[in-house]
């Protein structure tokens, strides 16, 4: 089983605060590297981190409040620097093109590489990303400004066969590709044997979801049911559920009512307010409800 | 003498090296902040070295290149999340009102302070903002993009009374205003007394002059003549001439050439290249032209 691991570059809300710097974080399955978020100061946090950025061929960014997106243009922009010609995806709110349009009109700069953009909507769920090892599709969240989560799922694995199995039957090799996608075989003379004797079930697909901004709300729990990783905001502790309700954040505890009722496997929290200087508080409060729950800590590695 | 005091926060040109963060330089000018230049993560420097960004009532931009402006709508940001109502100046090229504008549009973000704008131009120099302090001046630069210096000149402070020759000369106290402003004492008798002889001359007014991106070029020299202290960006060594030509910036030697031919007292030189781990052979180079230079380091204070 490939790698599937989250880097945290940034686990603030807002504005950084004591050495935490606003959201970001990085995906790396399969040694392909996807970036989510990019607030300020994202390249600093790479760098510091050791990750190439140069690896990143997609970025998806949330929605357009500066703490989620501001080192956006500073990292394609580094990129550019470092001669990358390689095609760049970038998913995200309508706007942020305009944004990256502007801003590298006023600085005359013209790209060395292109930028695949495709705009996110709020309307429905879709797919906004997929290749051969995953399917990234969003999630709507409820947010003072149009807000998607994403919800990145491994592509299942075929079947292996089982070669024993094979020669025990008598099957025929060209059989295989039809074994591989779980078809049971079925000679000429009728003779039906399960698929499932003849191949091994492959490792389950990995799932995770990175779900920030956005006030509590349980209409995508379907669509989080059962995951392996849950990253859900947590800005503030509950004793500040009104502050929460007022600015569409979460507690830490309605984070880890979430994942309950989702029966997710864990849970990250992170984006914390400004206010908290030590996050232990955050913690204790989410694992009194959901005790497999993990901080989001800046340049910690969670693997799947 | 109040304090005139220059900290760097940013020393790199293009992308951050080696904790080199890119553009921006806090001037203190008798407990008033400016902000020269805003690239990214400018708030995390200020944050480093304990520098109150509520402080800052007036920025300048030098262009828009993102390695000298990209930090500024986070600080903004920053500043109205934590309360700010007092005005912000802000001096710099027409469209970075169009990207701030965009980007506070885009976040749903009303400041809760005013922001006072005001374009520079590249036809000709002018004050672009003066106090009781201060009077900035632009300084036309020849950059691959529109961009301007910025020469900051102490106001002339009024001269000093001497007491003791007033009574002496038995001078009503109602002449005082003129004589403080250099006018000579004359009676109703006809009687001359040299304001030399009733007053003291003030400290010398100072001046700092920051000049960066730009291609070499003399066309300014009259205006930074005899100055205090320079800022001159020095991106390369002097071997890397034609590129420096090329991209539109200034060899260590070059800014030192500058530095002497203009008779200033002292010299800093910075934006240095990313190829540059360390700074040591640009230092060398400009002080063995210009003796009294020095290297912009993050966190330095620099008194003039």
């Amino acid at each position: 089983m490939g790698v599937f691991e989250i880097t945290v570059l940034g686990s603030s809300s807002a504005t950084p605060a004591y050495n935490r710097n606003p959201s970001a974080q990085i995906i790396n399955l399969n040694e392909h590297f996807y970036l989510v978020d990019c607030g300020e100061a994202t390249q600093n946090q790479l760098n510091k981190f050791k990750i190439k950025s140069a690896k990143i061929d997609t970025i998806f960014i949330s929605h357009l409040h500066g703490d989620h997106y501001l080192g956006l243009v500073g990292l394609l922009s580094t990129l550019h620097l470092n001669g990358r010609t390689k095609e760049m995806h970038i998913i995200g709110p309508p706007e942020l093109k305009d944004i990256i349009d502007l801003q590298l009109k006023v600085s005359e700069t013209q790209l060395r590489f292109p930028i695949n953009f495709r705009a996110t909507q709020v309307d429905y769920t879709e797919v906004v990303f997929q290749n051969n090892d995953v399917i990234v599709e969003t999630i709507i969240l409820n947010h003072r400004i149009p807000t998607t989560g994403f919800i990145f799922k491994e592509v299942t694995r075929k079947r292996k066969i089982n070669t024993e199995k094979l020669s025990e039957y008598d099957i025929p090799l060209e059989y295989i590709p039809l074994l591989k996608n779980g078809i049971d075989y079925c000679d000429k003379f009728g003779r039906t044997i399960a698929n499932a004797e003849l191949t091994f079930a492959p490792k389950p697909a990995r799932t995770y979801a990175y779900c920030s901004d956005t006030i509590y709300t349980e209409h995508f729990l379907d669509q989080i049911e059962g995951i392996d990783f849950l990253y859900h905001e947590s800005t503030f502790l509950h004793e500040l559920l009104a502050r929460a309700q007022e600015t569409f954040h979460t507690t830490a505890l309605q984070a880890a009512e979430l994942a309950k009722k989702a029966n997710v496997k864990q849970l990250m929290i992170g984006h914390f307010s400004a206010r908290y200087k030590e996050l232990d508080l955050l913690l204790a409060e989410s694992q009194s409800v959901f005790p497999n729950t993990v901080l989001a800590v800046e340049g910690q590695h969670y693997s799947l």
